[in-house]
């Protein structure tokens, strides 16, 4: 195929983490990219093979240091390392290699916000001013120029794909959004923590982050504010759910259910990851699994003018890794949908 | 031991499902109750080691049909049929029997009421009267004199626990309370549907009865509405999520979070199965499982006047076969808490 | 792309199950099939997105009757129908069409075996005889050529993956095989049965068809005897682990580990789905969930001539339709990865 | 009750680990015994209520230091202590202490056996001279007598509860034992490890400590050899389940299956917690969680003289902690089932 002579390169850093092995789960069969490098500063050495046995039918460099990286020879880097490194090593990159950076560094612009969620100034203040937010669905434009695309989170994404078109179309009490969160543990990457054990996870939920603390809040802050032309505070808390893959935010919502409905389906109708289901139908997180599609139901209540709007995504994909993929597409001037319309894993 | 020579007889009619083996279970190491009569209609002849070989090593009479059983020789009889059957078993059991009755059939005082919710008349009228609600804390006294006590809901006990005590004292918006439920499976019983499947259910969550449908709003209804002097309807929807036991209620409230943690402290403090944690923690449904404690957390938000409470039990346990103990227990003199002072399981 | 001028037109046949929306799956990214018809004898009518809602963004035909396909339009049928119905079907439909059957209709060549394995004779035993064992690197010629390929057993490809080169070579004693297998429930497909239940199956593990009793011995007996030329039992007992998909195949045998690990490093360098892991290693089903990879690890044990070899696969992909779109590759002239290189899902 | 003026002080050694747990949830319920003093170095100072919150209901000392407990109060310590600390610990504690011990320091009563599996030479040589192998049902008389008790490995009394019966009756091939283990998480304690967290451990399963390199084949080596008068050695590898709770060892002999299960039947006719399955049945890990049960099942093969044995149990109560309470029961005068007749938690 003429396409091989003319694969861009592709570095990724991070890639001993669980969105950095998503990413080349969706490279693999990707006609256009090419893995060049991969970086894994305590695991250098080590073959993909070892660090993620799934991976080994692919013929993969090992993992090295990032500075072992010729970046003179990489079209575009995916960053997947961790909050506050990923602002430490992106300043020091050549300035003009492109960049999709899936940490939660780039995604607020300004700099208090970043200091008030994260707890410490920012590194890269310069960067940031730069960087563009990366919901592809509203954002394709900048997205397509962009040198450094901040991947949002996946929390965030998965609210965001509810209440974008509300906000806009002005079909909701903006006062009053409530987001409860169920989500998969990987959306908590490879920590060791006793509450990720199998043994204390499995068979049980709990919320967490709770109280308006959620790092998130800050990117639904600064996205729905600027939409809304005024200040949206929502209330939203996250509950830590028993499957690795998966996040179904329900949204307790002021406003007309049909309304709300007809808002979706006119807003994503032409989107081809973006699937609204008939009025009344809800989603299952098992629909999407392993895949870079959204699911959004809305339905009504006894109690007019209330609604509840539900929307699944899998956190790995289309909240993370599938996300930057469809970005990164956009960037190189691929198909946005290029190695992203597998079909969901089921059951 | 003494006791013996007293131990009352127990009935349990229904005993194949998971709520009959979960009360033989409790009552298997209770001092004061002989288990005398099992039925099960469709396994009569066969013993429960057959139908649950988790209780094999128990001495159990087999499964028998209902009207193999001698009542003049029953002290309690615990009815854990389906809903509409129980109705129509109980109208012909002795009317002297006392009773606690595990289904949905008598928990709504009003003929009407229960029209509404299940969709047919009520087939034993009289009996629905005399009938007390279940929810062991608020109804106490009437349930030690009872003969007909109807347990409760396990989502509407799980709910209740958290709001009667705030509806009561005033310190919520009762126009404005959500209530946003996770689920373990076994609530839905032995049901042999597609989504109850390991392969459909396991990895991933989905809401269910949505919109305001959901049977158990008939008691939030009743009991909410009784306690306010007016009408209060909440806003209510399940998620089931994959786990066998548990339910999660986050209930998004507008109103003072110290105060409403507060109200919560006192009213329970004397309650031995009811836990409220320090302000800001929240529970989980990994710390009750196969127990009758119901833990609750309290936090507040970013935003001034709202509170997510958030309470955690065991559906088989304390949502249904526990209550019904500790409410058999009260109609026959015994400690409230006797056999159900079980520690959960963890992990 | 010239493709699809030329894309070849496919009906499955008991698409509502399982077997075949995973056929659909693994179709939905294949460049030369097209799904021009799936049938479901109860479900007709129903659109896939109704049965399941996973699929919904693909462009389906919907469900309908067997009878209402044009099969003079369909060049290749996936028969992913229940065991005997297969038999049923498949003599109906026109002589030339070219089949691959999913079912264990096929698998045995002489109709004694299959009745006394099936427990009834054979309803259509000239199609039998004409059919392909589909194990497709051990009968790729053969397939290329065929007719009607028998998909096989999935726990009688997993053991054959060990057994067939071993026993060829001659390096193990072929009285002293003996498989464990361990299972996830997908396999039992989506059957509603009690011990299928989440509630009932998560959470723990137990042996069953146990005793030399399970079918697919007949397959074991069948080829091995072939291959050695001499009359070969093994004795085999599956497990039901909590989990959707995967097989774990451990064989226990006697022989010498390192020769055992040679032969099969040698009988499958070529192999793009089988890979042999270094002497040692072992292999976990998290590594081949959702694809068409076979992984095999041979350990010695500290007594010597003495081994234990395991291999794992995905009991939907290559152990049913992953091996039968493989064999319809090979059938229609494609590539025979064409469609099967997605990576596994991990996690 | 008069019980309370006698109660037994207990000391907990590791008391913030899931055997240590899991010994305060059986003791919760036990008449005789009081728990006196919980330690726990790295946790000292904290509530155990913090550690585990599912113990939250239950009045208990605060953890501590070991060197902080006034071990001239305390009639028993459970040494639920890290293998190796556990040793150096009870090497300094009064010599007149009883004491159960949980780790695997004092199973094995060969220095040069203890040395060849751990590693290194054994620190408390004279102690482990004087301990008792703790397998309840088999040295009852020796640990009524005895100051120190070894409790077992879980995985090596399961496996033992199948084949000290069949080797003393001398109705097995002594040479061709081979135990396919199936374990739970819990077995692995709560380590921080990357295979053990939920993302990684969930929806799949494989073979581990392979090679006839697990330590509790030190166990098997000495006990089976001493009730034949011969060395014997078995093949056994175990495999890593995703669920929390059980082991469900599956063992392949040479003998007549009948025979088998009558010396299993009458062996364990009299044993409270021991349950011999009808011949041809099967037990499940799921119908013994959470109790000190095992169920033990018999089946034949197609080819006379082989047989499987199942036998199931849960790891961390009759493989740990239950077992260990047997033992104190044994050693303080109590009955040997006290507070181990709880019904298993299902589903």
């Amino acid at each position: 195929m003429q396409m091989t002579a003319i694969k861009k390169k592709i570095a990724i850093l991070g890639a001993s983490g669980y969105t950095g092995a998503e990413l080349v789960r969706l490279l693999s069969t990707h006609p256009g990219f090419e893995i060049t490098a991969l970086t894994g500063e305590r695991k250098a050495g080590q073959s993909m093979a070892s660090v993620f046995p799934f991976l080994r039918h692919l013929p993969l460099p090992d993992l090295c240091r990032i500075d072992e990286v010729d970046f003179s020879q990489i079209d575009l880097a995916f960053c997947a390392l961790p909050h506050a490194t990923s602002q430490a090593v992106i300043r020091e990159l050549p300035s003009d290699l492109r960049i999709v950076d899936l940490s939660a560094d780039f995604r607020l612009r300004d700099p208090a916000a970043y200091q008030k969620w994260y707890g410490q100034p920012h590194g890269a203040p310069e960067i940031q001013r730069e960087a563009v937010y990366g919901l592809t669905e509203f954002y394709r434009d900048e997205i397509r120029a962009a040198r450094l695309v901040a991947g949002t989170g996946c929390n965030a994404a998965t609210g965001q794909y509810i209440l974008r078109p509300l906000v806009e179309a002005g079909v909701i009490d903006l006062d009053e959004i409530i987001l409860d969160l169920k989500c998969g543990v990987s959306g908590a990457g490879r920590a060791l923590k006793e509450n990720l054990l199998h043994a204390e996870l499995s068979e049980g939920a709990q919320p967490y982050a709770v109280g308006g603390t959620h790092r998130h809040l800050g990117e639904f802050d600064q996205e729905l504010s600027l939409l809304a032309g005024r200040a949206v505070e929502i209330q939203f808390t996250p509950h830590l759910l028993p499957m690795n893959r998966g996040i179904l935010a329900s949204a307790w919502l002021k406003g007309d259910a049909q309304r709300i409905h007809a808002v979706l389906v006119e807003r994503y109708a032409t989107e081809r990851f973006i699937e609204v289901l008939p009025f009344g139908a809800v989603p299952s997180t098992h629909d999407v699994r392993g895949s870079n599609f959204v699911h959004i139901g809305v339905v009504g209540d006894r109690r007019p003018g209330r609604a509840m709007v539900a929307a699944v995504l899998d956190n790995l994909c289309k909240g993370s890794s599938g996300q930057a993929l469809q970005n990164a597409n956009l960037m190189m001037g691929f198909d946005e949908a290029e190695g992203l319309l597998l079909a969901p894993l089921f059951p």
